[in-house]
């Protein structure tokens, strides 16, 4: 157990946030909670008790274990961000599924090593499913069973399915780009936040395409989507890391064509 | 065993109906299938094997246990329609999320008696949820346990969460008419079909505004949410059996406020 640990002791040590941040937050899945709203009164931002007892599981078994890392948290913000290894760490994502009850939110725990991210998972302790990965293998764990991830091919945009959480949050330019993909593509779906980066994952979907993304959104995905043979960038074929702007395709021959669509005009 | 059976033995046979129909489909859920396209290149209506095969299963059980009681089922359409029990049955709810890999789609399983539905049961296999009602109770079983389902009050547009699987489904006068709700709501969210209004019947969610239903869409949740409280109607306040437009509220002073919104203009 060192501050440098190994690829095998890290992908355990994933569970291990999975199993410490599942117990805080399935406790509050469907209750009947009061749900805080940190941008104040007209602002709809739930920040749930779960969200809370979850960031501070996760940060109390870090603290424990790697104590020089850092971590870049959607709750309680960053530390030491310019260590080596840095874990980026999204309790529930999903907050608008979770308060209606819906399993289609999830725990976002990522690891970025010198600004890269090389290991991710999404957790979803309610249906018990593991999206996990390492940019170079991703693999499933749930109640249907175990196995590795990978993208299904899909080059054209008239056979793609697309997701995106809602177009109603893309302004102006964004959503006009936006508008012109969604009208070529077979199927567009609205609103389940990372388990749509999951399906792409899992081969299933074929293109997620959002805005205004944090750090925490994203990072945890990213190694999971590569790791099962798909692209995940900004919209102008950058780094997602930072998040704002993203694409995930499943084929990087249609990650292209999307790309293309979102430039032009 | 007759085909007047007593609310019991009712209650027992759905819980098979929902065995034979999750067992049916679980091994086809996000396995690599080939979509059929009911109505042909252009259009997107997914038929899976998966959904002949619940069907099906429903189907045999039904005619082995109560060969008198007619049926109305999605795919293989209509049987002794004008029985006193007539079994209303929507193997997958919500297709599109489930060749997404998405849990949020169910098996519906609806019965009506003399016309008037009687129970209900949203079943979702891979979670292991299923929502019952009989229209005087509701209640659930799933992984996070047992309980009764009971609406919660919500008297306040400004204060209601509401779903709709899409407003881009809704045309004309009737999309003027769900803006006029959605633009007073505090949440609204896409997407989830069935699942939607077994939230209602749960208090997690407040409104469903829909149009276009069939009856196999909304019979077997009728009861569900008449059982935890909640309201079930035409956009006009008339009866929801046979589908169209279709409201859904946890509380019976949203749901007149609602159709007021919808009837004005």
């Amino acid at each position: 157990m060192t501050d440098h640990p190994s690829p095998a002791e890290l992908v355990a040590f994933l569970d291990e946030m999975a199993d410490v941040s599942g117990r805080a937050i399935l406790p509050h899945f469907r209750s009947r909670m009061i749900v805080e709203n940190k941008l104040g009164v007209g602002a709809f931002d739930p920040v749930t008790v779960a969200d809370r007892a979850a960031e501070t599981a996760m940060r109390t078994l870090l603290a424990e274990r790697y104590p020089a890392h850092g971590i870049l948290g959607e709750e309680f913000g960053r530390e030491r961000e310019d260590a080596e290894h840095v874990w980026v760490l999204d309790p529930i994502d999903g907050t608008r599924a979770f308060i209606s009850g819906l399993p289609v939110w999830g725990t976002l725990i990522g690891l970025k090593r010198d600004g890269r991210p090389i290991l991710g998972m999404m957790h979803q302790p309610f249906t018990g499913e593991r999206f996990v990965g390492d940019g170079r293998r991703a693999w499933y764990r749930g109640p249907d069973g175990a196995r590795d991830l990978a993208t299904r091919p899909c080059s054209d945009l008239a056979d793609a399915v697309l997701f995106t959480t809602t177009p109603m949050m893309l302004k102006g330019e964004e959503r006009i780009a936006y508008d012109r993909v969604e009208s070529r593509v077979r199927l567009a779906r609205y609103g389940v936040d990372c388990y749509a980066y999951c399906m792409v994952a899992a081969g299933f979907v074929d293109t997620v395409i959002e805005a205004g993304l944090q750090p925490y959104d994203i990072v945890a995905l990213i190694p999971v989507i590569e790791g099962a043979g798909g692209v995940v960038t900004s919209w102008t074929g950058g780094s997602a890391v930072d998040g704002g702007r993203v694409v995930a395709s499943g084929d990087p021959r249609l990650h292209e064509r999307v790309l293309a669509l979102l430039a032009r005009g």
